[in-house]
């Protein structure tokens, strides 16, 4: 039996790109599949009173350099050789995240969701510009056109809010996040942790 | 060949105490050792404009929640059950990290750091208090007189200053920290990746 494990995902955290590029592997094994969930993390972190761990930390340099050792270990681990920081993080995500979710409603969301990855933290677009987003979104063969209509719709909009606020309910503080159940784990370094309890 | 690991704590931290708890069944395994570090977390915080996850967090619900709910995790997986919270958090640990590296060159740092550990994380006494701690060594039958008289001494009190500088100096920010030769591993929840690669 293939157990579905929720991952919650904002384009604007690196983790959630390391997440991502790691879990095709992970699902070839056959025993856990993947649900994404776009929430808005400016919305969670807003809703709680956080913030990102490179604004808490940002000032301690040793912790940021450690920040930086964890993800060169993930991406050892797991084969990811093409990352590169945005130069314009933190980006302002609520267009991308409402694109999630129009791409889903569009029924592209797997190729929606793998170009915004690869163009935030592969190529470093600002894609808080809605004339970069849309021409990346063309660039890549994607429904550019009906995109951009969705993204201005109320009840788009409405969706991505419910799905940041029924985060926050569930007790979401950051991203990545994922759920077995009604289970959570924080943080890509417990991708292991979820994969294992529900391979169990 | 059995390869050492540092191990760098500070009786003040919950983490280091679960860290402490779950490595006789690693060292049982016979492939790895750690040698017990003491080192100042308050002097760690303070050379670098650090604090305690609880103060940076405390005011977050969902991440402290978070947290407690690693712990039980930490806890379930390594069988430890007699935990409970200090009420006396956060305690100066300056005596009894003192007391450590004086126990070290009286040849008991091992009854004194497992009585420690007792005494901050299962019986929850205020050990920042002399007359407390002094009481605590003398029931649990460890050289009090000898350790009360060394603490005092100004080259227990540079060895510990020295550990706590060395310890910045090599990028520590926080508490369980672990070294493999210069490789460092932060945090609870990495034990078990530093543990992988000393096993390699």
């Amino acid at each position: 039996m293939t157990r579905e494990i929720e991952f919650l995902y904002d384009f604007g955290s690196p983790n959630a790109y390391f997440v991502h590029r790691a879990l095709p592997a992970i699902v070839a094994g056959g025993r856990v599949a993947f649900r994404y969930v776009p929430v808005l993390l400016g919305g969670i972190f807003k809703a709680i009173g956080n913030q990102s761990p490179m604004q808490t930390y940002g000032h301690i340099a040793a912790k940021r350099d450690y920040d930086f050792l964890e993800m060169r270990r993930f991406m050892d681990r797991h084969g990811i050789d093409r990352f590169r920081m945005n130069p314009n993080f933190p980006v302002n995500t609520l267009l991308m995240m409402r694109g999630a979710v129009a791409a889903e409603q569009l029924g592209c969301a797997a190729d929606y969701i793998e170009t915004m990855m690869i163009a935030m933290w592969e190529d470093g677009f600002n894609m808080a510009d809605p004339a970069v987003w849309a021409g990346v979104l063309e660039i890549n063969k994607l429904p550019w056109q009906e995109l951009s209509a969705a993204v201005t719709r109320d009840e788009v909009k409405a969706a991505l809010v419910a799905n940041t606020e029924a985060a926050v309910k569930r007790g979401v503080f950051g991203i990545p996040t994922f759920f077995l159940g009604d289970e959570m784990w924080f943080g890509k370094d417990r991708l292991r942790d979820v994969v294992e309890a529900a391979s169990v």
